[in-house]
């Protein structure tokens, strides 16, 4: 049954938040009236802050990540070792890595994944710009950190080829059994990667 | 650890939508992300909708329900009748009413429920423009429609007591078994409650 609003300037908010992902008519209702309840500013910084975002935001030069400038913090870094890139899928992932404090090279946003279902093809995510940082030269390891799905072996898959041409080491994020995981649940493809790329022990 | 965040546009809305009511940081950037992959446009609607709702809305004078106009659709309707009013808490309990279809009287939008231990009144609540409406007359009853919750009972026992003075009568829905549950397993308060309220079969 369709609900009634009150209110269209209501129906027409609900209506924008319901657009967002994971988000139904109920919860985009809850969230309306919540920032109803509040005062009116606190909505308006709300308000103000997508608006700004969407409209001033930039995308790195450099790696394609999301910027304020048109070199993001981190490839605009000296720090950094320029010589490696760690490519990704999304901004999600250089903050996980970035995170984990484990590394110090530069980054490679691709924006997404090879998906012949979705309709995503290599020259819809950021591959060509990445070939053509490596091209340039000075790059000596490009690390694919892309998620082990279907989607990240192809991309993977793609870009290794692409990749072939030039005098750059390709490597990849080891698989294997998450720290702290139990071996009997582990999946048995996980398990098999875990024992072919076992490393040497080396007491640490 | 703290996320490390490349643009301060980004930081600044993902920190707005972490605002809201059972949105974490996490689903926050997820938020803003999709947003950032849409049209510029797409995300300026979400913006222009929320500012225009929290700075034009209303509260009808008469049901305090949020409205557009000084007086919302349902108190304007001429075939509503005026002579019953539906306390109910707030504008979700409106709507689920009225998409039952089995109401046809006015409401009256409490905007809460009287609740010492989170600091609510009497006062806070919308109780005294609803017995200034019983007071002006014409109302034959009302309907105390809350959640039948500890909050829900105390409010629906100061109404009663407030509007003692008033030759109108005051009724609460019914409470018991809802309707396809399973006798065996609703509780013991509900089914007694289901009991003592019984009403005469008539073959419905």
């Amino acid at each position: 049954m369709i609900q009634q609003y009150p209110s269209r300037l209501l129906e027409n908010a609900v209506g924008e938040f319901a657009k967002l992902p994971g988000i139904g008519r109920k919860t985009a209702l809850r969230l309306v009236l919540h920032l109803l309840r509040q005062d009116a500013d606190d909505a308006v910084r709300l308000a103000d802050a997508v608006r700004t975002l969407c409209l001033e935001v930039k995308h790195c030069h450099v790696c394609h990540n999301v910027s304020d400038t048109d070199t993001c913090p981190l490839c605009a870094d000296p720090r950094r070792d320029t010589t490696i890139i760690c490519v990704v899928e999304n901004i999600q992932d250089v903050m996980a890595i970035e995170n984990t404090q484990q590394y110090r090279g530069s980054y490679h946003v691709l924006g997404g994944m090879i998906s012949p279902m979705d309709g995503i093809g290599p020259a819809d995510i950021e591959i060509d710009s990445l070939v053509a940082r490596v091209a340039q030269g000075g790059i000596t390891e490009v690390i694919l950190a892309l998620s082990p799905t279907m989607e990240g072996d192809t991309t993977n898959f793609y870009i290794h080829r692409k990749l072939m041409p030039y005098n750059v080491t390709v490597s990849v994020i080891a698989r294997g059994i998450a720290v702290g995981d139990e071996l009997e649940y582990a999946d048995e493809v996980t398990l098999g990667r875990s024992i072919i790329n076992r490393t040497l022990f080396d007491g640490k």
